[in-house]
């Protein structure tokens, strides 16, 4: 009997090897060669699947958010509190762990990217639509439940919020100390996500 | 008498020129034969100056880095309100005009590289380690006129600032929509930079 081969089974495989890579070495070390020799596959059965390493990352970037999709779909499926779930959709965003790495990583690479590849500008526009519309609702959620000022400007606090998560993860990316920073907050999610941005206050 | 060549001032130009490219055209318009082209020097006058289109970028980083850098001294040197000038230091890092689309392009282009080039990591973090101390001196100057609460964690602050900031800028890029969404608040530095990172609070 001939062998069934489940293909996006093994095309997530190795975009998910991929993703370890990235975690562990960065974008440039992504290459068939070193995705072929991670995964056990030979680089003859890779090309079927991707034919260079921008496949190759193209891929990781889908698997990435594929599986953000899934840690997104948990905060909104859970029935507690909106804001604790807020706090846990902006910090499943911050390159704290191997899988966040790779997805701040894989990001920040095709942010850059964008600027010169429609497709991809198309797609990475979407996956920040997308989190944009998972963080107001959870914000909306919070307000019903008296958990957040009615007063606010949701979609200003939306963007803001969205905006500097990425803004952190790229800082964190790009220095330990602010990486540390981050971390050494107290209750994270407290503190991190606990801000929403408001007019600055006169002191008295 | 041999005609004396100020190659400063002509390497400024031509990373002024690439600057403008990248404005109007992006990262990747960048090649010593556009620059060539838009400036009028020959490409072997160029070659005397830069060797690629990398070289060309990173003399466009930096050359943006020092105008930026005016642009922040002249608010450290300003003696009316800290507010507004912390206001201006923030506006003055959103892609709103030429010399910030350029701004904003060529450093999200170096963020991305910087992850797989030392020196250009180096650079990077410097950057943005001296635009943290001085949103941070604005903040402290704030503060002591009373015009911010003085309970605020400034590190915190900075750091949430600054990354809020290359966030929006980031997204602005990428979206159409965001940048209007960020042209259209009224009073921009009233609505944008004045807004700290605050705890969110109970809507009772």
């Amino acid at each position: 009997m001939p062998k069934i081969v489940d293909h996006d089974r093994r095309r997530d495989e190795l975009a998910d090897t991929a993703l370890a890579i990235i975690a562990r070495s960065g974008i440039r070390a992504v290459t068939t060669r070193s995705v072929a020799e991670e995964s056990g596959w030979s680089t003859g059965v890779l090309a079927h699947y991707f034919t260079s390493s921008k496949d190759l990352l193209v891929a990781s970037l889908r698997r990435a958010a594929e599986i953000q999709g899934r840690v997104l779909q948990r905060y909104r499926d859970q029935t507690g509190s909106p804001l604790d779930a807020l706090h846990g959709i902006l910090e499943s965003l911050l390159p704290f762990d191997e899988r966040r790495l790779a997805l701040s990583r894989v990001f920040l690479h095709f942010y850059a990217e964008s600027t010169a590849d429609d497709k991809i500008h198309d797609e990475i526009s979407e996956y920040a639509d997308n989190l944009r519309r998972v963080v107001r609702r959870s914000i909306v959620a919070a307000q019903d439940q008296g958990q957040v000022p009615t007063d606010l400007d949701i979609d200003a606090v939306t963007v803001d919020l969205v905006a500097a998560i990425d803004g952190l993860s790229v800082h964190a990316l790009l220095d330990p100390a602010i990486m540390e920073t981050l971390r050494k907050r107290p209750h994270l999610p407290e503190d991190l996500t606990g801000y929403i941005l408001r007019p600055l206050q006169g002191g008295d």
